[in-house]
């Protein structure tokens, strides 16, 4: 079966009549757009336009997940998350950056890498798109975080973190999405 | 075990020095505030205020779950999503605004309705938070879809559903969580 169907595209698609530059800022890029809608009226569409970034679930040999607990200023809470990261460039290799990224922020390296797709945060308004994998394999090393990155790395066991996801006590997206994913491959 | 630790808010936690406002759209509200780290030096923050949202994973005692394919403009795609919408106002019931999206984006109603938690969509930089729900008991009725929005509502197999999210064929992120939760719960 086939889930991203296009075909409906010619009798939903918007089209831009005109593009605003609101505010071009280090991580969001916003913009307004005038757009004629299927039928044929205007109206406006306010967007973010965003590099793109990559996750990474990484899991030990005793399915234990290596996370994350930092904090996040939009929402003043810790939270628990995996380790993730944006892309340097819109172009740059994403296993590249998510190994980077694990290594930078956890000090592991891992010998296996499996891709677990990609995810819009929000494409009502926006075009990050967050690319996920499951790495296994790992070996510990040297955390170097990125400068004011400051964040407790730990382990949790998965059928611990999948029950704490169902609970509803996991509120990132992203590691929502991993957990549960790594959970159903590994049978847990 | 407790997940949503609050115990190293002190050591970690980002304080404002100054809010500036950059945009008060319809949606979006995007702020860039200077804030000082832990360490005490200084760094800036650029946010986006959102008034929060609900969905709902509508099952039938089939196992079938009402979908909708809608057009995003910001990544100029029909995708495959779960019914969902906007908060009319912050302090709005979020299970009466998830009963109202459910009924007129696809005509449905649901006499039982399961909190699934919420997420984050992105809380590095937004504090959008969506309150996820799982209805069941569906009856059918008719739809009245906000002016603007044109979409397909159609039924789709839970199971094939989870398979496409494992495939990274369904890339909407709520959409992923909901379905791998409610998968979880009906034991698919």
């Amino acid at each position: 079966m086939q889930f991203n169907v296009e075909r409906e595209l010619s009798h939903m698609r918007e089209t831009q009549i005109s593009s605003e530059d609101i505010f071009h800022g280090k991580i969001l890029h916003v913009k307004k757009d005038i757009i004629r809608l299927p039928d044929g009226s205007e109206s406006f569409r306010e967007i973010i336009r965003h590099i793109g970034a990559v996750c990474v679930i990484p899991v030990t040999e005793n399915n234990e997940v290596i996370v994350e607990r930092q904090y996040r200023y939009p929402i003043d809470r810790v939270i628990l998350e995996i380790p993730a990261g944006k892309l340097d460039a819109p172009d740059e290799n994403r296993l590249s950056a998510v190994q980077r990224e694990l290594r930078e922020e956890t000090g592991y390296t891992a010998d296996e890498w499996t891709d677990l797709g990609g995810l819009y945060s929000a494409p009502a308004y926006s075009d990050e798109y967050i690319t996920m994998y499951l790495a296994r394999g790992l070996h510990r090393g040297e955390r170097h975080p990125d400068e004011g990155e400051f964040l407790d790395v730990s382990r949790v066991p998965l059928a611990d973190l999948a029950q704490a996801v169902m609970n509803g006590e996991i509120p990132d997206a992203k590691t929502q999405i991993c957990i549960l994913k790594a959970a159903r491959i590994l049978g847990i």
